[in-house]
């Protein structure tokens, strides 16, 4: 079922989209491993093409080849994060590598059709990808640090629009448990930011998520859907597991009103616990401004607020009454000035300017799943190179990274800057597609 | 009445104490240009004295020769304040003798006797000044700037001892207008407070002060008088002035619990609204620590968390749900970083350890009033330098500071050290009675 046969036939249709989505199930939330690895390698294809090859059942030469090209693509990322491999680093990279290929085994089907059918919950979601237009950038901050790692994807329900209907959306989070004021303030906040234009994002959860959300949606009842801003949803498991229950007319809404549901997390992941916190780092990242409207001393927003501190987002906190524990949280950001205090419930409290959604407000693309491709660019990248090197070995002319990207476009077949030329080259290489020995670039008659 | 015979039966009198009270008389309230000639005299007594002897009826020559001590004491004491007078400075500070001596005019009488029974509101009122041992020496701190001035003295009801009786009081202070809740944080700061063992410093007005002052007392009712910390209102006003009236059961209660009742202005001084704003730089003087209970935004207790700030106090804010207004000036203080957020109302909280207060709970002095002595002290060391060149005279001896410094010791009429002997040279020399002439100290033979 997962034999030779199978593996190439996935690797041979997988775009960068599905890559992508296959080396998420691989990894168990962030992986900073994998990031490095990625870092290292010229797209998520070649990384998984590496994996796949390294598995049981391919021949001993391909194995130990696609073993010493992903240490190579892994030392050379990490260099690129600022870090020296040492010993234990990679000892440390090959338990991950049989962790992930571990896991790998257990994809319920090779089949790339019922893959993907199986990847986007029968066609109801959808994936983005860094390289989108709609992919936000902001994410890529989670790779500040080497012992972090953004998303490889996001798996989405409702309009993607939404993820980039505004420059600088607003996080307001909170205790599940809230009182009347708890209540009243995250309303409001979320209200008053969606009237101005911003993107609101949250969690899933009762309590300030929820009321979050309902504040944002109720600015589109005000407003009409085109100058409200819309409302992000980010939950911990794949999302086919929303919840909680009494939050699906909730999700429903959001879906309606042109908002988003988002996950890192491919369909059938449990949301665990310790997702909850994986989760909210993804919630920060999103948002240059983060509020805590109201929060406990032990509250899961706080996760939220420190990682929000890390990745130097702005962070406000709403004060509150010193004899009510539901405050206590916040009071504690702000004293400890990890939080500024926030005086009011305006978008004017948070020194932001009033703006119009950037994109329609419907999704006028169909529900397309995992095909249409930045991955494909990749492939189509290196058939181009590998074209050009070809005729310029026919009418013997001498093949560098500088003669080559002339031919390149002097034919048409491409035009390339002279940093995509090395990195496809090195892929090329790293395939075993190319050879370059005697300072000369070859093609490898078979592979 | 106010005859020169009156006034020199009056100076003759006088000691430091009275003179410090008058010479409050003569000012309105802080006075920056008082407060640099007190820097250039040698005490206060000498200051009076110079302003008396150019009042109106005394001889010509005696009032030129004040004129010109008292521009060489107040250019002296700029200088020891780090300004440089200038002309317009020496205008300001002419116009301000003429408005000085105008008060004086006016005083209810010059007969010594009947001057204190009015300066301490028929014995009912104590004062303290600098160099005494209850004077609280962190009022110094509003001679930091020069545009400030520190009190001259302090007037009292109750137990003096009070004064001394904690080396880190807490001031706690807010609005007039408080909701149950700025009433709740409020008597519980100060009552915990007070169960350390600390001070309660606060203003004598209704609202947060009343509260503040209630609750230290509670806490003397809880743990008995030798233990809790003690409560201190300071007014605007004279203390024959205290208000409001609904307040007179609380100025009762911390007179009788040995708290005290103080001001900076002497009797039947009118506690106009600007006065307010004088009297809230001594609560922030008096204590490290300064806590805001509850405040709305345009409060004066935002004036006394100022002044606080300037002074490098320890400023708290206690913060409040933003729905309210009463609570908006505290939280501004907090945004603004012009206040530690308050978290809880326990002194440690606060940072605070427990202590009990340093003096006995009653006060065993009897109820003197302005006439034992700092400026008695001064004045006998007048007497002493005196005798002593009187008799290096007669001997023969040639009297420099040095070798004067020798003589006082050597006979055992005072131990002085250069510096004090320095001063009181000059202090002899500015009311005429001795000349240094030729490098030699000379006792003027007839005054």
């Amino acid at each position: 079922m997962s034999g030779v046969a199978a593996h190439t036939r996935l690797v041979d249709r997988c775009g960068e989209r599905m890559a992508r989505c296959l080396l998420t199930y691989c990894i168990d939330g962030a992986d900073a491993l994998m990031m490095a690895l990625l870092k290292g390698a010229p797209h998520a294809l070649a990384v998984f093409t590496l994996l796949v090859e390294g598995l049981d059942g391919h021949d001993d030469t391909e194995r130990r080849h696609a073993e010493r090209a992903l240490d190579h693509l892994f030392s050379q990322g990490a260099a690129r994060w600022g870090c020296h491999v040492k010993p234990q680093g990679l000892q440390a990279f090959h338990r991950a590598l049989k962790r992930w290929r571990a896991r790998l085994q257990s994809l319920p089907t090779w089949e790339y059709d019922a893959l993907t059918a199986w990847m986007t919950h029968a066609g109801t979601q959808w994936v983005v990808i860094p390289g989108d237009d709609l992919w936000p950038e902001r994410l890529g901050d989670l790779a500040v640090r080497s012992d972090w790692a953004p998303p490889l994807c996001l798996w989405g329900i409702g309009d993607r629009h939404a993820l980039a209907a505004c420059s600088s959306p607003v996080a307001v989070v909170g205790s599940r448990g809230v009182n009347e004021y708890g209540r009243h303030v995250a309303g409001e906040i979320a209200h008053e930011v969606a009237m101005q234009g911003h993107t609101v994002v949250s969690g899933g959860a009762m309590g300030t998520d929820a009321i979050a959300h309902w504040g944002a949606l109720r600015a589109v009842d005000t407003m009409g859907g085109g100058q409200a801003g819309r409302t992000i949803a980010v939950f911990a498991g794949g999302l086919d597991h929303m919840g909680p229950t009494c939050n699906q007319r909730l999700f429903e809404a959001i879906r309606a009103q042109h908002g988003a549901l988002v996950s890192e997390m491919c369909p059938q992941t449990v949301p665990e616990a310790r997702r909850f916190l994986l989760r909210n780092r993804i919630i920060a990242a999103l948002c240059p401004t983060v509020v805590i409207a109201q929060a406990r001393r032990r509250s899961g927003a706080l996760n939220t607020a420190h990682w929000a501190a890390e990745l130097n987002r702005e962070v406000y906190a709403v004060p509150g009454n010193i004899t009510a524990p539901d405050n206590a949280g916040c009071n504690e950001l702000i004293r400890n000035q990890q939080a500024i205090l926030l005086a009011g419930t305006t978008a004017d409290d948070l020194c932001h300017a009033a703006h119009t959604p950037h994109l329609p407000k419907t999704d006028p693309a169909p529900d397309a799943p995992v095909h249409d491709d930045a991955g494909a660019e990749g492939m189509a990248r290196e058939q181009a190179v590998l074209g050009a090197l070809e005729r310029m070995h026919r009418t013997g002319r001498h093949a560098t990274p500088d003669t080559l990207a002339e031919a390149l476009q002097a034919d048409g077949s491409a035009v390339l800057s002279l940093e995509q030329v090395h990195a496809t080259l090195g892929l090329l290489e790293l395939q075993g597609r190319i050879s370059t020995a005697g300072g000369r670039i070859a093609v490898c008659t078979a592979k």
